[in-house]
């Protein structure tokens, strides 16, 4: 990277262009680089790889930042970052940041979440990205303990040689400062939502159904982010988007295909 | 399996429960067990991984298959396979099914594809799942081709040990049945899309942004599933939902954290 020039990053989340988390994203960010901020309209959680195909994008340029450009779009994170490059930034942004998300994205929520979604399609276009996640669903999560980790987790990346077509889930404990333990790099838990629908009744007298749930671990391995986040260190595993499961091809091979 | 029982067979697809293609996979599964269809009642195509945690669902039953339990949901179809189990079956189904998809969800699409989705939920409750998909995105498409090998790789989905945790992201090229060669399992292609945005203008003179764009191949590996379908083969790759990118964590573990 050119020392002389700041490097130009793309931040974006999941919650929506006004959520807490973006904003304390932003508030590190800026310190590092030329900032641009392009984030859904509206709540996007959930989302997974979600994007728009069927619908047009709208782009409305916010005043969210100020002194910052920023744009929010009634598309889903991966549009944000699509969008974004082509129609926002004309140029590949050095950094793509998402979130600070409200909540876990460890685990097998990888594939669930709109924040680390936006960083995987980030790993897509080989530009190095990050999702940062707080075990905190509040909407008035506490986002200064994070703040110090998420610095050095960009300043790390910025300043190493990021590994190609990969992105980072990075998870911060609830907790203060102090009890934060440190940084470890784990891989990704095998753990899943227990889930189950609450059947209720509208006042048509018509069912509904509500997606509940808990997610449980499954996994015993000692060096994964579900352990390191319990012993109270921010999680960061390297995520690629190769799905093979190379493994299990010669036995499947063996079948009478 | 049980070999007196016949087995439940949960189908789903992205396209909707009226599209042909899942009227097709409908006709060839109900040859070989007991089916039940749970499928969105409109097009979730792009919805990758999405579920619906900010809004209810709702659930109506179909009219859609004559003699078979089937029901549409107001929700992706990540949400059918979880509210089919747990409102609609009951019970865990020995095979999800998913599609037949109206055009390719081969190689990276898997990561935005719906039908995909609907079978990675599948490894993730540890059901044996299959998506397929046809080379051709027409509503017209011609499923007949396709049904002897759907058969065929359900009969040994369903006659061999399938690997745990692990679904088959199964595509089918857009050809005769004689003009298909076979049936390869493969890993899967890098190849991205090149996206690009088409800005129009709405009557009231606002702008808008349609997503637009090609798949490229970015991988010179001989065994992927591009290769397999340009040889006009039925290419089948076992796909897992560890996103742990392995092979970089020792050179991040190098960085200063």
């Amino acid at each position: 990277m050119n020392k002389e020039k700041k490097p130009l990053i793309l931040v974006t989340n999941d919650d929506g262009i006004t959520a807490p988390g973006i904003k304390a994203l932003v508030e590190v960010a800026r310190t590092m680089g030329e900032v641009v901020i392009v984030a859904p309209d509206s709540p996007q959680s959930g989302m997974g790889h979600a994007i728009t195909v069927n619908a047009p994008l709208r782009l409305n340029e916010g005043e969210y930042f100020d002194g910052l450009v920023n744009y929010s779009t009634s598309g889903t994170p991966v549009d944000c970052v699509k969008i974004a490059i082509d129609q926002v930034m004309h140029q590949r942004p050095d950094l793509i940041v998402s979130g600070i998300n409200h909540g876990s994205n460890a685990s097998t929520n990888v594939i669930y979440s709109g924040t680390m979604s936006a960083a995987v399609e980030g790993a897509v276009e080989n530009i190095p990205s990050i999702g940062f996640s707080l075990m905190d669903h509040d909407y008035d999560a506490d986002f200064e303990p994070s703040k110090p980790f998420v610095k050095k987790i960009i300043e790390q990346a910025l300043s190493n040689d990021f590994p190609d077509h990969t992105c980072l889930n990075v998870n911060i404990p609830k907790a203060s400062e102090e009890q934060i333990k440190g940084i470890q790099v784990c891989s990704q838990a095998t753990a899943f939502w227990e889930n189950g629908f609450d059947k209720r009744t509208d006042p048509l007298g018509k069912p509904y159904y509500w997606l509940s749930g808990y997610f449980k671990n499954h996994d015993g391995r000692p060096n994964t982010d579900l352990v390191a986040l319990e012993n109270k260190y921010v999680a960061v595993v390297p995520i690629h988007f190769d799905m093979t499961a190379y493994q299990h091809m010669e036995s499947i091979k063996e079948w009478k295909l």
